[in-house]
């Protein structure tokens, strides 16, 4: 079970996050592409960074909304869709290149992930552009019980996709993450986080938040590192998931 | 002599420029990578008229100033200039590679181009970008007095070099073009610009405009489609230049 | 029967328009902000050509989307509906006032324009941006068949509102546009504008495309300039209009 | 003397300084206006936390250029510096004028403020802009032994002037700042920069890092709140001005 977190979310002037600390501890780096956020320079040297320690690199492509951090919705063309996303993973690739790299995978970020999960035209337009980009760079999205369709449409676009699945959130009986505008969304706890990371690992799923069971195989838990206390909660969930 | 025009020009719902008109009459298409022109989807259209006329497409990176259109020189260390050249690259490669095209040349734009001529340590910059992206990707970089210098520091750096030259401006003794705020920069006599073509083309150089040779051996002649005059220089150029 | 117009639409190097040619056929000019198009020295071009030929100057404002020319709906909260309004009433009043002029109403673009005509709640933050930056600034929206439950609207803000309508545009029976999707949403005939033109102005109100009576009390006409035919139709509107 | 302290200048999902903090210890706030940074809702949010503690709101206008924090020098002719100064000027005042307050200063940011006391075509531009703006606004720039001829431009323009000074940097004889690549720029004492307060305050100048006493004539004091040293730093200058 592969650890992924979103990096390179710093802009010019703004640094954001703690690449630094967080780089470390993860197997995954999900990079931003310059488009919400995450300039070349910022793009080079986090390039740089998963390259030290070993981190597989996955464009994380949005919207191009710097104002907005990519988390509102914008509406495209399917076409529009595909320009984007290739323009962004070709900017990654651009600079991994220059370091002897490559791209690992790719991970849509905020609203873009949001809009392929809520509606089946733009994701075929998100695999349609990945897989005519390399037909062998897996595409990444949230496990949710319909994760067979997605896969049995990825089957058919002919392209890998990785499942990822949360351990600070709770998940209702969709497989969708509760809202975070809902109380109870976000797991306060950190044993309950722990718990939540092995459960995905060991068991292949979670119970919901009204309590039913819910099979969700992940190949990958999407992590924050924003604090000390998220440094911990990564280094806790990878203890757990190594030992036995 | 292969004959480049910049394309791809146009942004969001600004039209620039008369694309289709000018792709089916040249070699080379210098296409604008979001930074001064062109958006993502821009580009993808941009890509697909070149392939389909047959025209090589080579990435025309800028400084990041659309409001500007890459015409204002902005300053950055040689890492910045680095990583936004490799950024351009990667994104318009990115869009070639869905097309299953590949790119042919490098020609930075506007004040980027002028700075690399001006300035060593930037020209160094952007060869190194090149070259640590491709090592058989040639820069496209205009013919001065000093193409031999030039050669050299290519040749150091292990990069492939394209020299280009205007048929339709005047140059100084130094064989930098006379800057468009001096009379007689640009020539209007179509007949004299189908002969400054011919010089390059067949003689290797040009006058000065204060009447001395200069050796100016060119690989490319830039071109310009602007508006119906401007085709009608092209196909007299393309003409003159296939004849005997 | 006023004529407004949508101007100043140019961004850097990008041209769009003719706004030397459009602004003598009308009576109030639609400035662009910064938002979705028209940089500062666009707009103080604007201002100054509005002022010579005693063009009222309304404010333009639109979400902050350069690449799609806001005709997007970018998801907002009322707080920063209202600050992205004051901020561009500002910005144009500050070119304006440099030049002793100011604000005569404001008339908001494309999606945030949609948006609020859609939603009660943007509507409402609309107005209160309005009336907070000055309480006699008109805010002009679309006359539909709501247009006295916008005024009361408009009277508990205590904002003076103006009602546009399109000569040019086919309505549905709710007073609404006819979707360009839609066959016959443009008028194509120049007689059929201008008959709507005056059926507005004389009659207080146009048929629907479904044939039926729409009585719709608009202040002013909205009317374009593209290109040649455009002008024509606007000065045949004006001479119909002025006509007995 | 009052203290002048740069605020807003967070943007979207970026945060920057803690201006919560820094707020209750100054006289007068330079907010940002969108150009380097601050969006509107930042603005909004900055000028009503000025309003809170009774602090004056100064414009601090910028060149256009998010990715280098306006840190970077931009060619523009006078016009369109006069351009960009009106619209970010009005864009502030038109989320002031809502909340019934008003413009109390302008003080121009980074590369900008560094162009116009370097080249006096700039400088002129500014003061035109701001004079056309308003006549009673004055114009914030930094002290050198240059003072008396700025100040007769600006009798002459018919612009009130504002004068700054620096309590934690070096100055060089011609009353410049030294250059932060230059050892001893910045000082780190706190002593020292309390004492160099003080002795702007008292003594109305400061003595060079070589020595000669510099008369100085400054109106208000910049400093920084970017961390709690510096916070501390303003406490320690604010009590040594009011003693005694």
């Amino acid at each position: 079970m592969k650890l992924n977190c979103d990096l390179g979310e710093s802009y010019g002037a703004w640094r954001m996050g703690q690449d630094d600390q967080v780089m470390p501890l993860i197997d995954m780096a999900n990079v931003a592409c310059g488009f919400h956020a995450g300039d070349p320079s910022v793009m080079q040297k986090t390039v740089a960074l998963a390259a030290k320690h070993g981190v597989e690199i996955g464009a994380h492509p949005s919207y191009h909304d710097l104002a907005g951090f990519g988390r509102r919705s914008i509406s495209h063309s399917p076409e529009e869709i595909q320009a984007l996303i290739l323009y962004q993973l070709g900017a990654l690739e651009g600079l991994c290149r220059a370091q002897g790299l490559t791209l690992s995978y790719v991970k849509p970020h905020g609203a873009l992930n949001n809009d392929m999960m809520r509606d089946m035209s733009t994701l075929e337009a998100v695999m349609a552009a990945v897989r005519s980009y390399r037909q062998d760079l897996p595409l990444m999205l949230p496990v949710t019980v319909k994760h067979k369709q997605h896969r049995k449409l990825a089957d058919y676009v002919g392209l890998p996709i990785l499942l990822e699945a949360f351990a600070d959130r709770a998940y209702d009986d969709e497989g969708q993450l509760v809202s975070r505008r809902l109380p109870g969304a976000v797991h306060q706890s950190a044993d309950k986080i722990v718990d939540q990371a092995v459960s995905f690992a060991k068991k292949g799923g979670v119970y919901s938040s009204s309590g039913n069971w819910l099979t969700l195989p992940a190949d990958s838990l999407c992590v924050h590192g924003d604090n000390e206390a998220a440094l911990s909660g990564i280094r806790a969930i990878r203890k757990a998931l190594t030992a036995d």
